[in-house]
């Protein structure tokens, strides 16, 4: 049985009976219905985990508890990366996780988590919201009987930590570095052996020498990870995930069984964390990155433009390239690449411009 | 009487007895409550008014008719600029407009919708909600009996339309500009003739050549104005509002007055639109600009560094006086001031190092 015959089976047979059984006798005879939402995160992880359990609280909480959603942390109903199965066929009624880890679902998935030299944050919410983005993403979801909003943000994942200064292409050549996903292939045409490790297996690993370097989230995440212990350079800026995008996927009966008034609330509860959750990135961003190069003296290093120019070349090859596995693929692609074009001048002549120019002149 | 024992006065009497004056007998009925939302805005006016509308459309919606927000256009129900203090006494229940339009009330109010060389839009919002903002605006808007919170963003304005080249600070002298606010007395600093014009007035003044420049807001807004036929050159970065928050202010009375769960849907529905007027903006001034740029030829211009500078400096007089008008306008200052400093670095090393290096690498 092909995969998509499979999910294509849970969608009308699996998924909309277990939509139909969230609804148990107690909660219908109160008119409340219990939500199971899954995640790919830890309990409580800082950011992603804690920004989840604000999309489930907030559904809750406007809802006057009608809905009632029950926040699963990776592992406690599904393990985290069969969380996208569990919601398509009805076992959870949604997850909230990055979408990129459904790659092997869909390549198309990475265009709505990040890209190397892909969009930003903003630039994600744009298309996502006025760019046709979130239609093809309602197409590619329904093949996997899914309805997905945007449901947070990371902002830009810094460049990566580092035990020897990388001045050209060629001190890449060999490195060890964890990264996974299209970043990773990146890496890999450029000569680095790029691989892949659990958060929690990162530290060691730079300890022992098994890896040469890492990159993680960003300072916040990475401060609380200690990689400044072990490593002694801190790269930026990072090209591989720009701006990663966190969904709330739904199963799609589930959606569909949605009153009007329910569908509105769950919607706003997701676009209100795509704010709050960047917020928070951002602030805890700019004081953990105060604690890293004030406290414990990190150094900071730049890319240099021509390094930079090599991963361009190489990231706009892989990401074209997942834009050739199928027409949805290709669909998506253009749309990404053209939006691209016109928002990233934009935002070049807007924040970039203006806060390198505040930068130089206030000195900050 | 003073004004602060006028709006002391409206707080706990007018307001109170209009806050339960919403509840009209029909409405009690069947649970349902009318709210007056007043704007600043004309009806429907792109990115504002109809933000501002997808607010009380959002709570209306989310609150199955619940919570019936019935939104008045400038003028609908009293003048623009007296939404606050048509809110403040409770002839309305709420406001959609920009918080500096009270600065004749308080002019810390400055703080919550954009300063010169201040915060960018996600600058605002982690202050706001991870940098005790939230906390010190609350503070102020109590003295005035008002509940507010973030409910949309134009992201970076644009510099401004100009007939001559500005290559050095002597340009500015004696140009009259079209420039409101904490910008136009930077400008007047500087030696510009800084004016304050109504939208509408802007054209027909740049045409007869009443005035010499104007900002106004960013491509989408200033190419439906139509600037691009009356002037030259397109001048960026903005200095003046880098990121104008847009807030839904509540007579504190009614906010009180809700349940819990129509506060969480409220707030809700407020931070949803702080993310979506933002992709908004962002998109429609990525596709305006291509239009402005490409069809119709516009100039673009970019102010030297020398000239930032320069503006930095007397943006740093001007943000600082207005921290010195009283005990919470120091607060307040202080706290922006010193998150400034850290999310600054953030932004540089993140989001403006990335879209550099991208644009360079990739020729976008």
């Amino acid at each position: 049985m092909n995969r998509r015959k499979f999910l294509t089976g849970a969608a009308t047979g699996v998924a909309a009976g277990a939509a139909a059984a969230t609804l148990s006798a107690p909660a219908i005879a109160q008119g409340k219905r219990d939500l199971k939402m899954v995640t790919t995160w830890p309990k409580n992880f800082p950011g992603l985990g804690t920004g989840a359990q604000r999309v489930a609280d907030r559904i809750t909480a406007a809802s006057g508890g009608k809905l009632n959603v029950k926040l699963y942390a990776a592992g406690e109903l599904v393990p985290p990366f069969e969380s996208f199965d569990a919601v398509s066929n009805g076992t959870a009624d949604m997850y909230h996780a990055a979408e990129y880890y459904w790659q092997g679902k869909h390549k198309a998935f990475n265009f709505f988590t990040a890209v190397p030299f892909g969009f930003t944050a903003n630039e994600l919410d744009a298309w996502v919201h006025y760019g046709g983005g979130q239609e093809l993403w309602d197409k590619l979801s329904a093949q996997y009987n899914l309805k997905s909003f945007m449901a947070g943000n990371t902002g830009v994942q810094m460049g990566g930590w580092f035990n020897k200064e990388i001045n050209t292409l060629e001190d890449f050549k060999g490195l060890k570095i964890r990264m996974p996903g299209l970043g990773g292939e990146v890496l890999r045409r450029i000569g680095a052996a790029a691989v892949t490790l659990p958060g929690g297996e990162i530290f060691p690993s730079l300890e022992s020498g098994a890896i040469d370097a890492t990159e993680w989230v960003g300072p916040w995440n990475d401060l609380a990870f200690g990689f400044y212990k072990v490593t002694k350079y801190y790269y930026q800026p990072g090209f591989h995930e720009p701006g990663s995008g966190l969904a709330c996927g739904m199963n799609k009966d589930v959606w569909e069984s949605f009153a009007p008034d329910e569908q509105a609330l769950i919607q706003s509860a997701c676009a209100a964390e795509n704010n709050v959750m960047l917020s928070e990135y951002n602030a805890k961003n700019g004081d953990s990155l105060d604690v890293l190069l004030n406290k414990h003296n990190v150094e900071l290093r730049t890319f240099t433009q021509d390094i930079m120019d090599a991963l361009g070349a190489k990231s706009e090859e892989v990401v074209k390239e997942v834009g050739q596995t199928d027409d949805i693929s290709k669909e998506i692609y253009d749309s990404y690449i053209e939006f691209r074009r016109k928002v990233s001048r934009w935002t070049q002549l807007s924040e970039s411009d203006y806060t390198a120019a505040r930068g130089a002149a206030l000195k900050i």
